[in-house]
């Protein structure tokens, strides 16, 4: 018998929604991002691709990618398993489906294998869409040094207190420390796998990974029981690039996959930023030359890093202004987009709550949240007990 | 009894040459840039304008300008005092004068007190033309550390090995051990002063500015017995910009004079770089700051000052080039200017000297020798005992 269920997942193991255990399904058979078929769920319905995969019925091209898994279907299982441990998928049908997040590699060609994500498992309780809304990457070289791992701390320890989620691989070095310093401060940080998630990697990060579970989200396109490989790192790097604001790689050697990371946020048009180091120190040697060859903006603090990936259109004008206007950059000409429209919706007098604001701003929710504290952080807007009000 | 001599210095104390006892006379009277007397030398001759400035036969700016020291004449003293230390007054007169090093001035407004010098007192037996043919200014805080005394040890050892002179402001701290460090592997280094060149300063420095005289120069603007003073370390600073192909500030707090220096440069259109630091590091918060707002360009070595400042025209190009094209840069395509005719005018086979190219090349001598090894290093040509060759 079919349990029809919409709008929702049903977490009693074996109770799943034939819609979502298509999902999963197909997951399973491409292991990771797969435009075609993604194009083929868009146009049909993950059913009747499931359907398609399952009896071959199928184009040459996505014959070909989905031949070798199509007789492999385990998704009530993996669907059990990630319940189990109080995770779920989300897909393009759900609400916290990061599509803003995505719209990137709409830019990219469409015949990419490295593409938008088919479908993400995620470990975690949070909405993913709350979780990405106000999001930084903090990566790096696994070979830190006790500068790289101290500036880290700072800088996502810093960001994290501002309400920043700290994106990162949960590899060792950076990565570590900047998950570690976004937990150390009561902040939200997601970790991004090359693996399932049910998979602790690397195994000496197995706590760590639960804390990053239980205070944010662990994340990944491939279904559970996935083992990690290079290519997987390197498509994963591109998700951590996509989930955020920005990248900023803190310390990384001249071959370090944080280049990677970053130039993945460069083709999806996310500021690039880098921290520089001793010359002397071949773990800044990457990030100084990313810095030198134009690739990354040096960033040394937290308040340089919100200044570059900030929603809020402040950013310095041309490259080789020598002497930053401050009063100009303060001035309400400064603010742009949903800044503005959240600010003229602030009332002369007293103040006015979130709820408030997005009504007669027409900006969501979600999106006045993360614009106050900006305006907040930037002179433009006080809070008190009784909302938002403008600044005298 | 006036001996008349031209074109060149007499060296016996008490006969010197009318013309050059008027530019001392002026130089005194001014000590330091003055374009307004400088025109009038221009247009009159040295003699007459110091007629009119001792009689007070002058406009009311440059009568303004020079009502404070017209009485005081002590230009054979100064004279005698410079030739007894074996120095020399070089004024526009001269061969050596570093005209071509000055062009940058034009370009300022012709009222700026700090336009192009009058005259420049030099300690040292070298031609400055020579001296400043291929120069870079490394300088820094007086404050360094040991990783900006290590730094600056590397890269000015590096360059003054690879024939660059190194100008610097003798200064305690970066400027000191750049100077160091050319005379360290015996190459040629320039000190600019702000005081004059009979005047050791810092006292600490006097045995180093001797040694620097011996091996290079040490120059002032100001006559003998000037005392340093905060404008005249600003006016220093501009000095030591225009006497280099650019300037590279190794370390420096953001209030440091080296950032003086560097925004000098910018001004005459040379290039400016800056090694970064640990963003934990006060003595680096200068230099990170000028490359993160575009000031200047990051450098870690002398490979990469080469790379900015040399002579060829290998430049990267636009920023953001994710991946330079190593074999593009090394094609004749990229080579421009002087570097290409030089190179075009080597034989097909066989062997030239520096004059002969010179010849057949139309450069001159000097600028010869200032391209060809950095023809040599980017692999187009070869040196011999017979001369220099195409690289085959």
């Amino acid at each position: 018998m079919t349990v029809e269920i919409r709008g929702g997942t049903d977490n009693r193991p074996g109770a799943h929604d034939p819609r979502r255990l298509a999902w999963a399904y197909l997951s399973k058979v491409v292991q990771g991002p797969c435009p075609a078929l993604s194009r083929l769920v868009d146009e049909v319905g993950p059913e009747e691709a499931a359907r398609a995969v399952r009896e071959r019925d199928l184009s040459e091209l996505l014959g070909e990618k989905t031949v070798a898994r199509a007789h492999v279907d385990t998704a009530a299982h993996d669907l059990d398993l990630v319940t189990g441990m109080s995770g779920r998928l989300i897909t393009p049908d759900d609400d916290e489906w990061p599509q803003w997040r995505l719209l990137g590699f709409d830019t990219l060609s469409a015949s990419r294998e490295d593409g938008a994500p088919f479908a993400l498992w995620v470990l975690g309780s949070r909405s993913l869409t709350e979780l990405t809304e106000r999001a930084i990457s903090v990566v790096g070289t696994r070979a830190a040094s006790g500068y790289g791992e101290h500036v880290t701390a700072e800088l996502a320890g810093d960001l994290a207190v501002d309400g920043w989620t700290i994106v990162s691989g949960a590899a060792f070095g950076i990565d570590g420390a900047a998950h570690r310093a976004a937990l150390g401060v009561g902040g939200l940080t997601v970790a991004v796998l090359a693996c399932g998630v049910d998979r602790a990697y690397p195994a000496g990060h197995a706590r760590l990974l639960r804390q990053i579970a239980q205070n944010g989200a662990v994340i990944s396109e491939y279904p559970p029981g996935t083992t990690p490989a290079k290519y997987r790192f390197l498509a994963r790097n591109r998700l951590v690039a996509s989930l955020s604001d920005g990248v900023v790689v803190v310390e990384a050697g001249w071959r370090s996959g944080a280049r990677n990371t970053a130039s993945w946020a460069r083709k999806l048009g996310r500021p690039v930023m880098a921290v520089p180091g001793p010359v002397t120190s071949v773990s800044s040697t990457g990030c100084n030359r990313m810095i030198r060859e134009g690739e990354a903006r040096l960033v040394a603090n937290a308040v340089d890093v919100v200044d570059e990936a900030g929603p809020i259109g402040l950013r310095a004008g041309v490259d080789g202004d020598v002497e930053r206007d401050l009063d100009a950059v303060r001035a309400l000409d400064g603010l742009s987009g949903d800044a503005l429209l959240v600010y003229e919706a602030l009332p002369a007098l007293g103040a006015s709550g979130v709820r408030e604001l997005s009504e007669a701003s027409g900006i969501a929710v979600h999106k006045v949240r993360a614009v106050l504290p900006m305006l907040e952080m930037e002179g433009f807007v006080d809070s008190g007990d009784t909302g938002w009000s403008r600044q005298r």
